[in-house]
């Protein structure tokens, strides 16, 4: 064992009691309107079978799973493996008879062959993907609809940067079952309960993905949805111009690019009474496209009854990158920093049917814990007063007064005070300063006088001002 | 994307509502003891580098790591390296280059040799070391002494059994920074606010490894602590005879095996009183075994102040497996039920130590959330009443209604009532169906008759009364 500087992995992080304590605010005040809604929480292993989130999340995301090594001497199995085929005995026929090294440079390694001996587990890389398959997987014991809510970390391989980490926590809240428009203003309602709690303005986007199929249509490219929504996602941080020859270099036709330019000259419109009307009229050719007008009317109209206080908008360049979305998609974005989307989502039809269970319609949102945080520290909207874990230390003067001390601070914590006393009875200054630097509001000191006297003395922290006191009044001064 | 039989890695679980409802039951109470006496949150990354993992947990311990697969195509790395081996002009020393295979059998791959091009992360095994690295790694952020917890799951490579997981959670909660005993009587009136709070009868069961480093001395084999608390651990399951059995193969002398005997004879002796006198007789020649009994009187004096609601008993055959702890080490169990430890620790003087951070003293406890969920199941403890995660459904009866109950759900949402509509205006059965198995305790009913009265028909789900409320009548009863 030899001494190493400690460091954790790029793109991890610890949190300290500060970081935690405000993190927790964010997943308690998140949780709780989870729970008010009637979402029930569940939560699935942090490693999923490899066979369950390999293709669920595109080329690029199959190179970002972490994957794991798995147990004992796996290259002892593949060797095995590898022995058998060279025996001509053996009838058995054996896949990993294909892994050869070429003759020319015995020591090469191919890759690719090597892995599915090496490793069969991965870290999960969302909460959807292992949601799915819980609800496939449980799908007798679940009462549908099925409310649910999920707060755990996801891993990413991705190259780390500002604000984009390997590990971090996703707050996932669906409703799989039911395919009402209800669900959606629902979960636009937690979203403007949990923002307000946090005191955080706001801006929902709403958009389509039958708006984006009718476009496609009416443009005359019905077949291309998926290339048209991943150029188009790319609208916001580019503007047009790159869009457009994006979607030239796929192969679009001239014409349909034209025909595309009204929509996007139109994207910065957002507003319903404008937006709805001109839509309808470009995609009354469009039965797809109608419906999905259709559908974000019945939304703005429960909204009227149920206004929200941030502003909703329509965005027809939001498209959502994930492919698995059918119908409403939701992006909310923090109206006072420029930052990216703090919780997003929208209706799937058809998530479980990878897994084995098909036509279950659902929708969710998912609040990104992390930006949240960002946007929340940069407008200073964390209540001091979460900060203060304990609410009074005593002071520690050696055997005689911890033992008068030990019993009051077991009845302040009957009271549901949080109370420590200094475990050693090193210097006054020392005992401070550690109050100090925990953000502890107040302090108890009793020496001898307060002993004989039956009372202590409580120190405000923050003012200086000191007084004594008996039990009661201490604890009804804390209490609170 | 083909068809897949979804199912999770052995060892994992998923949890369902029902179990995360008990689960966070048990994590809350732990969490708001931990907060009652002071101690504060962190979190650490679920991936540490093995070089922080790797050798503190034993030979047996390296083994059970998850490692974690490094990203990209890790060969390419190791075969550019090998490759510049071979190059003539190459002239920088590496030391990829003793990895051969052997000529006979180009096929065959050392697994050693390819190990550390492939991993170079593990999954935390515990919450101790991890917490060792995060202490030294943030020393000059930390206010001393350090009062933590972190409730974190971790993971082993273990083989799955009934009860041992691959994933399960830790509740860990330490002092570092402080050799004063009064933290290892505060651990101790935590374990009894934990379990008193959970409505769970326990045991606790305290030894110090200064008397056992003593009972090592008396009896001849001074420098052999670790193979002799080994052996002791194994007592409870196997009796003396095959420990005594154990320690001759080991190579203790007959002479030192026979001195145990009569601590061992003595093991089932756990009161103090009796205890106490006996101990220090027989260890009066040894000052370290003097400054454990020392410390245990020390502890027992407080408790005498403090009683504690559980038993608390001296065991001498009680040793812990890990070889940090150097003093007090503290293992809790059900009484009424029998099952491994629920909780467990005690104080190590120098765990920070391999991390660069010499002499700092710590005392610390685990909860074994699992056990402890195991033992409240089978002693029927969970309350009813928190099952129940929404208190009233809202029978969906169609377009005209539910915009008459969407306001009125929100008012109750405000008053903290968790509340549901149903999403769809299906059948009856359907809905009140779905309020049973979810558990909800409380229906309402508007129909047209309702909407003229401007009243609610209030449903409740144990008794099937039914009475017309007010919205106010409503809230008063629904809320608390």
């Amino acid at each position: 064992m030899s001494l190493q500087k400690p460091s954790i992995p790029k793109g991890t992080r610890d949190f300290s009691p500060l970081e935690m304590v405000r993190r927790n605010y964010i997943f308690d005040t998140i949780r709780s309107v989870f729970q008010l809604f009637g979402y029930q929480p569940i939560e699935t292993p942090a490693m999923e079978n490899l066979s369950t989130l390999l293709g669920k999340y595109g080329e690029e995301g199959d190179k970002l799973l972490f994957k794991i090594l798995n147990s004992g001497n796996f290259l002892e199995r593949r060797n095995d493996e590898q022995r058998s085929t060279k025996d001509p005995e053996s009838k058995t026929e054996n896949p990993a008879s294909s892994i050869q090294h070429p003759a020319s440079d015995p020591g090469q390694l191919d890759y690719k062959a090597l892995l599915p001996f090496i490793s069969e587990k991965g870290l999960r890389y969302d909460l959807t993907v292992p949601f799915a398959r819980y609800v496939v997987q449980h799908q007798n014991e679940i009462t549908f609809p099925f409310k649910r809510y999920q707060i755990q970390p996801v891993w990413r391989a991705d190259r780390p940067q500002k604000g984009r980490y390997r590990e971090f926590f996703q707050c996932d809240v669906d409703v799989i079952g039911s395919d009402s428009l209800l669900n959606e203003v629902e979960l636009l309602q937690v979203v403007d309960k949990v923002f307000t709690l946090l005191g955080l303005s706001y801006i929902v986007k709403l958009n389509n993905r039958k708006i984006l199929s009718g476009i496609a249509e009416v443009i005359g490219e019905p077949g291309r949805l998926i290339d048209l929504t991943v150029s188009l996602d790319k609208m916001e941080k580019t503007g047009m111009a790159p869009v457009l020859e994006e979607l030239r270099q796929k192969g679009f036709t001239p014409a349909s690019v034209d025909a595309l330019i009204p929509f996007l000259d139109f994207a910065s419109e957002k507003d319903f009474p404008v937006c709805l009307p001109f839509l309808k009229e470009k995609l009354q050719s469009s039965a797809t496209g109608r419906e999905g007008i259709g559908e974000i009317e019945k939304i703005v109209a429960y909204l009227n009854e149920l206004p929200l206080s941030g502003r909703v908008e329509l965005d027809i360049s939001l498209a959502r990158g994930l492919n698995y979305y059918t119908g409403c998609i939701i992006e909310v974005k923090a109206a006072d920093v420029q930052m990216g989307s703090i919780c997003g989502g929208g209706r799937y039809d058809d998530l479980t049917g990878i897994f084995g269970l098909k036509g279950v319609s659902g929708v969710g949102i998912s609040f990104g814990a992390d930006r949240i945080y960002d946007v929340m520290n940069e407008l200073n909207l964390f209540p001091g007063m979460i900060e203060a874990t304990t609410k009074v230390l005593f002071v520690n003067f050696g055997m005689a007064e911890e033992k008068y001390c030990l019993p009051i601070l077991a009845r302040l914590r009957e009271s549901g005070i949080p109370a420590e006393i200094f475990p050693d009875a090193a210097k006054m200054k020392k005992q401070l300063d550690y109050a100090n630097r925990k953000k502890i509001p107040f302090v108890v000191l009793v020496g001898e006088n307060e002993m004989k006297e039956g009372r202590m003395t409580l120190k405000n922290m923050h003012t200086g001002e000191q007084e004594l006191v008996t039990l009661e009044l201490l604890i009804e001064k804390l209490v609170n």
